[in-house]
C-alpha cells in the first residue's frame, strides 16, 4: 500500500545499522539484515537453541520479536532524519510450526504518519532446499522517539 | 474473571516445569518460574544486555517473549492432562520502558475452552527497592496440542 | 492499574455525553450510556436485530463497537481538556455468545500518556434474571485528537 | 499467500449469502457483498449517519464490523461444507478518518486449518471520483462451527 523509492539514502541505512548492532536481543539469537530499503526491511534468524520452544520449533517469542523488529526498522526508514522508534505495540498470528531452516521476516510500512506509523510483517520459513512456506503474520504501531544514544 | 482451586495438582505441576526447561529462548534469557497456579502462572525476566533492545531497554520483543510464555503457561495449568499448549496469537501494548531490575510477568486464563484459551498477562518491573511500575499488556489466544516429547 | 478520583468533572461529563450523543453508530444501535468516572466508562447494549449476526447472538462487529466506545471514552476521561479522542487500534476476543438480554462493557485506562491513551475493556453479558457472564476483552490503543465540531 | 481456484461453488456462494442476509447488523449498516471468491471476500460500506461516530466520519467500530465480516466470509469459502464460522478474536489499525464516500473491505485467507482460519483485511476508502485510499488493516483468528439455523 506504500509507494517509496527503492534506495534507502546513506545516512539512514548506517544509522539503522548501527541502531541493530545495539540490539543485545538480536546479538543473542543470531539475527541478521537481509534487506534495508525505504518502507520495507527482511531479517533473517537461523534455526538455533536459544530460538526454540519445549516441542523444538521455533519459540513465538522469538517469531514476535523478529517481526517486532522487521517491523519496527521498516519504520524507522520513513520516521524523521535523526530519531529512533519505538513499538506502541503489536500483534501476531502464527500460521505453522518449524525446527530447522531459517525465518525470514519482511515488514513493511502501511501509512507512516507524524506520530503514529503502522506496518505489518510477514514471516516465512526457508527450508535448507529454499522452499518457502508461510509462518506468521503482524500488524503493528510504531511511534517515532528521540535517540537516546 | 476465573475462579479456580489455588493449588496446583502435581503432575501439572511437574509437567510444566519440565516443559519451560526446555524452552531454549528462555533459558537464554534467564526467565525464571515464580508462581504456578490454577489459570495463573508468573514469571521473571533480570534485566541484562540479552534482553535488551538499541536504548537500553528491555527489548519489547523479549517482553512479548515472557508475556508469551506466562499466559501460555497459566492456559496449560487447565488444559487437558499430558496436553502441551501452543500460541494462535497475540497482542502486547507497550507502556513504559525500563533499563533495569526485572520484569514479573503474570499470565491469567480468562476463558478455558476445549479448543481455545484465552488468556491476559500484565508485565510489571520491579526495581531494586522493590517498587513496582506497569510495563507491558498483553492478550492471547491459545490452543491445547498434543505433546511431542 | 490506575488510581484516579471517583467523580467526572461536570465539564468532562458534559462533553463525553455531548460527543457519545452525536455517534450516529451508537444511537442506531441503542446504546447507552451506564457509568461515566475518571479512567472507567461502562456502556450497555440491549439485545436487538440490528446488532445481531447469522446465528441470532450477539454481532461481534457490533461488541467491538461497544467495547471501542467504552475504551475510547474512559481514555476521554483523561484526555487534556477539550479534546476528543479517536481510536488508533483495537483487539478484541470473543469469550461466549449471547442472543438476548444485554451487553455491558466497562473500558478502562491502563495508562494515560500524552500522546497514546491505552485501554482494556470488558464485556459481559447480563441475562434477564441479574446473572452476568464474561462475553469478551479487548485491548486498545487511543490518541487524543482535537475536537471537530 | 493463498493459491486458489478464482471461482466459488454455487453451494458455498448461495450459503454465504443466505448467512450474510441473515445479519442484522450489516442489513442495519447497509453493506453488501461486492465479490465472493474462494479465499477472498469483498464487502462495501456506503457512508451514513447510522455508520458514523461523533466528529462526522466513518465510526472505527462500524469499520471493525465490515473488516470482520470481510475476513470472516473469506475464511467461510474455505471452511467445511455446511459449517459457519465465528470470529475467535480480531485486530484492526485505523489509517485515516473519512467522512463520505463508501468503504470496501477486502478479506484475504492467509491460512486455513481445521479448527483455525487466520485471515486479514484491508479497508480502502472510495471517493465520489472513484479515487481510493487506505483506511485500516485488521488481522483475524477464525474457527468453523456447526450452522445452527
Amino acid at each position: 500500500m506504500t509507494t517509496a523509492p527503492a534506495v534507502l539514502c546513506a545516512e539512514k541505512n548506517a544509522a539503522i545499522r548501527q541502531s541493530f548492532s545495539r540490539q543485545g536481543l538480536m546479538q543473542t539469537l543470531g539475527v541478521e539484515i537481509v534487506r534495508l530499503a525505504p518502507g520495507e526491511v527482511v531479517l533473517r534468524l537461523p534455526y538455533s537453541e536459544r530460538a526454540a520452544q519445549q516441542q523444538g520449533g521455533f519459540h513465538g517469542g522469538a517469531i514476535g520479536a523478529l517481526a517486532d523488529v522487521a517491523g519496527g526498522y521498516a519504520a524507522m526508514t520513513l520516521a524523521p532524519e535523526g530519531d529512533e522508534v519505538t513499538t506502541v505495540e503489536y500483534k501476531i498470528n502464527f500460521l505453522a510450526a518449524f525446527g530447522d531452516g531459517e525465518l525470514r521476516a519482511c515488514g513493511r510500512v502501511v501509512r507512516a504518519g507524524k506520530r503514529i506509523i503502522v506496518t505489518t510483517a510477514e514471516v516465512v520459513h526457508r527450508a535448507a532446499d529454499g522452499a518457502e512456506t508461510p509462518c506468521a503474520v503482524m500488524q503493528q504501531t510504531i511511534a517515532p522517539v528521540r535517540r537516546r544514544y
